[in-house]
């Protein structure tokens, strides 16, 4: 490397550290904002965040930091291989930011506030009316967002991109089509079969200081680090933070023991993500997540493929009866398995096991896409919502509260984010599929309580890289394979066949 | 105003409103580095802060402010009042901003962390050789700080002025020259006489979660608002935030019960200064302390005025007893009281009683002073500190850990802060007096367990007005007197002579 690009490349470096370190004071206010932060104190924390927002702006979009960018990519073979990453990831994030106008972003972020205050009255009224001209709004302001960036084929791409780097609404629709029809009737022979387990031990009551201890419990045994994080209580669970300081946050409801223990898992998945970086690249797209679907799909794998698994019962549920000896006596091993892995086609997405996940998956894509290319009028999204959840789970919400005015995400402007989820749920099934295969006898130490060998292959094979692949090709990569639904179908297959009968 | 005035004035108004809500952030992070940072996040947290500093200096010093503060000063009368203090403060602290070269600022900042871990070093090992050469290095750079400051009488003067504007060390040291005979004398007599409050009650053991308990209490009763801040639990206990979130933080010691109440009462006085600010002028001068001497002012009224009297111990003293009935069974009023006002010299500052504090200051202050001044060596520091405190107090250290080495100021390069503690009981002395003139029968009120109407008091007088004067200039305008030693004076001659016999 010559001493220009030398001298080039650290001014790169510490522009883009100065940007992650306020990211991670935005993240830092995000989270007291969800945890400890006293009511009185929103409008002075909208406040710093507009400040620090426009600070990151500011930065990112600096002539200087474009100039360097253009340096180091004519510098070429110059750089190493880490260093084209560096490169490239920036100029992603550079490019899109300034393609943005800076007053779109601003009226995105004072909409968002209302858009949120509407949609929580319409949903504690369950009136759609209430929210229908803040979504139009919100629409119209995202499909700015998307014209501005630019796509080929639709406006729903760059959008997605934001979330899923090198998506597309068309590959993620053959994905999906794919799946729907074997979910449909995976759900359906599931809804015929005649296991009843047992609900009600879900439902005792499990004290609160119990649940926590049991989460911090759980969280241990899958290595995350305690001195490097910590464990709160949010009324929606989310993990936040990088290398250092990678926060979990998690719920606790007596009578509702699986919604701790589930969203722990889950929020751990993604903490050992963040936690599993290399040191040496704070800072830089090498130490940060290559997507959202990847990210949720080490969260899904521990709420699911180890959470929800028997190996992991077997090992873990003695100590469940350890530390809640009065709620447990009379429950086994054979009674708590199929009670966390009861199959039921519901309204609500966030209580969907596994198998209908998906589904509620398939309906929010194909709506939003619809509604950012214009060819779904908000007026009648309710009536498309009804619709398709009839079609592919059966079921009506009684009402809005609990059909299209269920969820946040559009309200808040994510369009192009809920299909990151299903992801997930996919690249989970094919990751643990090569989890499996290149950890010796993985289920056999899931069962020994050897929860550290998944950790250990997730952090070299998975963490580690940050950025240096694209979703797509890091799922490559790893599986050998190209991503597919193959893997998560028999993996439910290979699962509920045995619980629900004979169906598979 | 003319309309370019107004643009002129509103733009700087955004500007600081920018800087106010980029401080407010800096504040949350340290708050939770004292409180809940997990302990690898350290390096991450400087990071942060350091990006954050090094923003708040590029737009603390932006020729585009100081060109509006041109403009607006020029303006004259077409601002108003309110509008001439936002532009009279701004341009204090932008010129002080702008004087201090950016890489000494840099170098206190690297030394800062470097010093308190040597400083942390020599006091575990009781050893002053290895903080000495860090302390000249501190001394060095605020030296060079003084100078780039500039100052007419001695290089003490502009550090001073950080902390109290406008006040002078030929000023402090008239001040605490007449206080120091009269406290020596007060202190002997004191040692002199025959009473011996029951310490030992004060040592029982209280629980943790009581005196959690009790301290939300405390802070109740004197009008702290919880959904405008929270009460944590820091090693060093501090308060942080402005207006609609002020933290508190406290510590526990089951067998040092005193420890949380004064420690929560000294707290709550900042407390209430930070939420008596006037919401209307939230990021401006109008709603910041006038000085680090008035914030310390309300502390120690609560603490020591309140917190430490007969009347208010009347009312709150029941509830001690309800809070605690195992510990206090066989406890009377005629015990606690004496047994929480005990007066006796010691070694340790953070130990000491409402008498022989300020002896502590007056040897920091005239230590510090000459160490800035050039005229005492670093190497002579701990034979003149012992040699002081004998002359003071009449008690030596058993070892630097005790002595020199026990508070952190020095290490952090605080040098001219020590006062302020000083100034603060002289004028919460002063201003204490001026309430009993004016809310009437002030005392009865604290007996039946009215703290509000003093509360209202000092948020009309003292709180409100911001930095609308400079500190003295408040005390002149509410007490009606120039700041005086006397208040403080006859507060303890009042209250010491009856405890300890007729030395009045």
């Amino acid at each position: 490397m010559s001493g220009r690009t030398l001298r080039a490349y650290e001014e790169f470096l510490g522009r883009i550290r100065e940007l992650h370190h306020l990211h991670s004071a935005v993240a830092m206010l995000n989270w007291d904002q969800q945890t400890y932060m006293p009511s009185k104190a929103a409008p002075l924390r909208a406040g710093q965040l507009e400040a620090l927002a426009g600070v990151i702006h500011e930065r990112t979009t600096a002539p200087r930091l474009l100039a360097l960018l253009d340096e180091l990519t004519a510098a070429g073979e110059e750089l190493d291989d880490g260093g084209r990453i560096d490169v490239r990831e920036t100029r992603r994030v550079v490019e899109r930011t300034r393609r943005v106008p800076r007053e779109l972003v601003q009226e995105i972020s004072r909409t968002q506030p209302l858009a949120q205050q509407h949609w929580l009255a319409a949903r504690e009224q369950a009136d759609f009316a209430l929210f229908a001209p803040w979504l139009e709004k919100m629409v119209a302001l995202k499909r700015r967002v998307a014209e501005a960036l630019g796509y080929e084929q639709t406006p729903y791409d760059p959008l997605l991109d934001e979330y899923e780097p090198g998506a597309t609404a068309a590959e993620v629709d053959r994905v999906l089509t794919a799946l729907r029809p074997r979910l449909v009737a995976m759900t359906r022979a599931i809804a015929d079969s005649s296991l009843e387990p047992r609900r009600e031990l879900l439902e005792r009551s499990f004290p609160l200081d119990g649940q926590q201890a049991f989460s911090a419990w759980l969280l241990r045994q899958m290595g995350y680090d305690f001195t490097a994080g910590r464990l709160d209580v949010a009324p929606h669970p989310f993990t936040i933070g990088n290398l250092w300081d990678v926060r979990i946050t998690t719920r606790y409801r007596a009578d509702r023991i699986t919604q701790s223990i589930f969203a722990t898992l889950h929020e751990g998945g993604h903490a050992l993500y963040e936690q599993g970086f290399d040191p040496a690249h704070l800072g830089t797209p090498r130490a940060s997540a290559a997507s959202l679907g990847i990210h949720e799909s080490q969260s899904r794998m521990w709420e699911n493929l180890v959470g929800r698994s028997l190996a992991f019962w077997e090992f873990a549920f003695p100590f469940l009866q350890a530390f809640f000896p009065d709620q447990t006596r009379d429950v086994t091993l054979e009674d708590w398995y199929p009670a966390i892995n009861d199959v039921r086609p519901t309204c609500i997405r966030v209580e969907a096991d596994e198998v209908t996940y998906n589904l509620h998956i398939i309906l929010r894509f194909e709506l939003e896409r619809a509604l950012i290319e214009g060819r779904l009028p908000v007026a009648d999204l309710p009536g498309a919502w009804n619709e398709g959840l009839r079609e592919l789970l059966g079921v009506e919400p009684p009402d809005d509260r609990q059909g299209v005015l269920q969820d946040i995400h559009w309200a808040m402007g994510l369009f192009g984010y809920f299909p990151t989820y299903a992801l997930g749920n996919l690249y989970a099934a094919q990751l643990f599929e090569t989890a499996t295969r290149e950890v010796p006898d993985l289920m056999g130490r899931l069962t020994r309580g050897d929860l550290l060998s998944l950790k250990s292959w997730a952090n070299e094979r998975i963490h580690r890289p940050g950025q240096e692949h694209r979703p797509v090709d890091l799922i490559r990569g790893v599986t050998g394979e190209e991503p597919s639904v193959e893997h998560l179908i028999s993996h439910l297959r290979r699962k509920y066949s045995p619980l629900y009968g004979g169906w598979a």
